[in-house]
């Protein structure tokens, strides 16, 4: 069993839910409304060996990763995150030193996004180290959460930064940089371009641009035609189709946890968005259409290739 | 390192948290102010081999356990429960069948308590079942949400139901009831109480009262004694007792799990209690007074006993 396929599973077999359900699963985040007020939640979990490696992570970047994840998917809502909890599955040999380490630096990245950490759970156990957190978030003033499914024929699709090679190490400042552990989420972002345009239809890409536009594709009854030479395509994309002899668009379409934003807005309004905004490159890659059998094509050259299912997949 | 002293640490350690927390770690839940209107979130989480054990518990037991937990703690500060997120980590070889079932049943739990799961993240990985639940909650209309940081010198000591034997299989009504499973969270119970009488103080007994009435007594700066002869004793506690050849006491103060409330309230106030809500005994055990070295102290024939570290620890 995949996860897509149980997550898939579940969505499907919902139950007429309380009314004040706004957003049921299904979205990058769940609503309710209280007292006319709505609520956005997340929840997300890291593991070790599954998500990332304890014996080669620093406790800080994984600590990181387990705040940013969930904001992603706030991002991905055009929302402002108010406030975290976190339940913590330590194993029993970590060390009380180590245990502060990584809650400090839980601390600090949700501070850091103006999302506090206020509440959690831990237990010991003889097992490996996850976490697991849950991000409240709010509408910003004005702006109506952007869901999945409102992409319309005609729409044009685009995406913030580049994609692919999250896993692949490379040198930036100086530094060594994981895209998957050091991604910025795309939070104030995705609030500037929800002020400036109508966003139709919005995901975070964290499956892999094909089967995450596959999703929107989906939950809007519609088909998406995406152009693999207008991909933009991350540095460690190229350093490890190069190392591989793959193409790059391979390692862009399905690497996963790129955590950029993958969008869909009218023509007109896509002709007001800028070359990037705070820095992060926008660029068009395709275009809606109406509903079909493959809801992501992919043009290479002169062939189409469906490219719907092609992700990461952590379980297979 | 154990949990508690573990907690204690994150707790201590909290920084300066936005204005926009009114409530910090340290309290059964934590809130958040949100557009002039309080948001109460807490987290739980149960794994296989920890909490239930996987082999010899159905999956709806878990389940509805996973939920329950959570729903104690919304009880404990007298709030109504709005609804539900759940991380789950399955074991790569749990069958899509059972992982349905599972879910089937958290759905069910929570929607019976008016507590609709709305959203969720799902992980394979090979390594015990862990569900982690985080639940939302809102004030009851007029009743603001009780803390353990309330209580005062002169105030009467309250538990709810009957205390001890949470993990002694005993037969009731022609089927087999294991309190930590089967317990019954007092969110209804916990309403109608506050309607009825101002609670100071108020916590769920989780670690075994013992410990949690002393969370209560540091939280307020106060301490509290009880009385063996007043407690409340289980059957199931009994019957573990008998066949352990303890004093019933003893268990009933340290086992854990009970899944009661504990609360304090002015002595007026204590006259006005009924002996029972819902059917439900509620049972005078004690009083405060002011700080004092020993929190807990536990009256027993002519001998005082300090119980404030008796409960259950997972990880000891």
């Amino acid at each position: 069993m995949r996860e897509f396929e149980l997550l898939q599973h579940i969505y499907d077999a919902n139950p007429s839910l309380s009314p004040s359900v706004t957003l049921p699963p299904g979205d990058d985040m769940g609503a309710l409304r209280l007292s006319g007020h709505n609520i956005l939640v997340t929840v997300d979990q890291i593991a070790d060996q599954v998500h990332f490696d304890l014996k080669t992570t620093s406790l800080e970047r994984i600590a990181r990763k387990a705040i940013t994840r969930n904001l992603s998917d706030v991002a991905a809502m055009a929302a402002r995150p108010v406030g975290a909890v976190c339940a913590a599955a330590l194993p029993r040999s970590m060390s009380s030193v180590d245990a502060t380490r990584l809650f400090d630096a839980m601390r600090q990245t949700a501070q850091h996004y103006a999302c506090p950490l206020f509440g959690g759970d831990t237990t010991l156990w003889d097992n490996p180290l996850l976490l697991s957190v849950t991000v409240l978030a709010e509408p910003w003033p004005g702006i109506a959460p952007v869901l999945r499914s409102g992409a319309k024929p005609g729409d044009v699709v685009c995406v913030t930064g580049a994609l692919g090679g999250s896993l692949e190490p490379i040198q930036r400042d100086n530094r060594q940089y994981i895209h998957h552990l050091d991604f910025e989420p795309r939070v104030e972002l995705a609030r500037l371009l929800a002020e400036r345009v109508t966003l139709h239809a919005m995901i975070d890409i964290s499956d892999g641009l094909g089967r995450d536009l596959a999703h929107i594709a989906r939950a809007s009854h519609v088909s998406a035609s995406i152009f693999a030479n207008q991909l933009p395509i991350s540095p460690a994309a190229k350093q490890a189709a190069a190392r591989l002899n793959v193409p790059p668009w391979a390692r862009a379409i399905s690497d996963g946890e790129d955590y950029e934003l993958c969008f869909t807005l009218s023509s007109p309004d896509a002709q007001k968005l800028p070359e990037s905004i705070l820095g992060v490159p926008i660029t068009r890659i395709g275009q809606i259409g109406p509903a079909a059998i493959h809801p992501v094509l992919l043009q290479v050259d002169d062939k189409q290739i469906d490219v719907s299912d092609r992700g990461w997949e952590h379980s297979t």
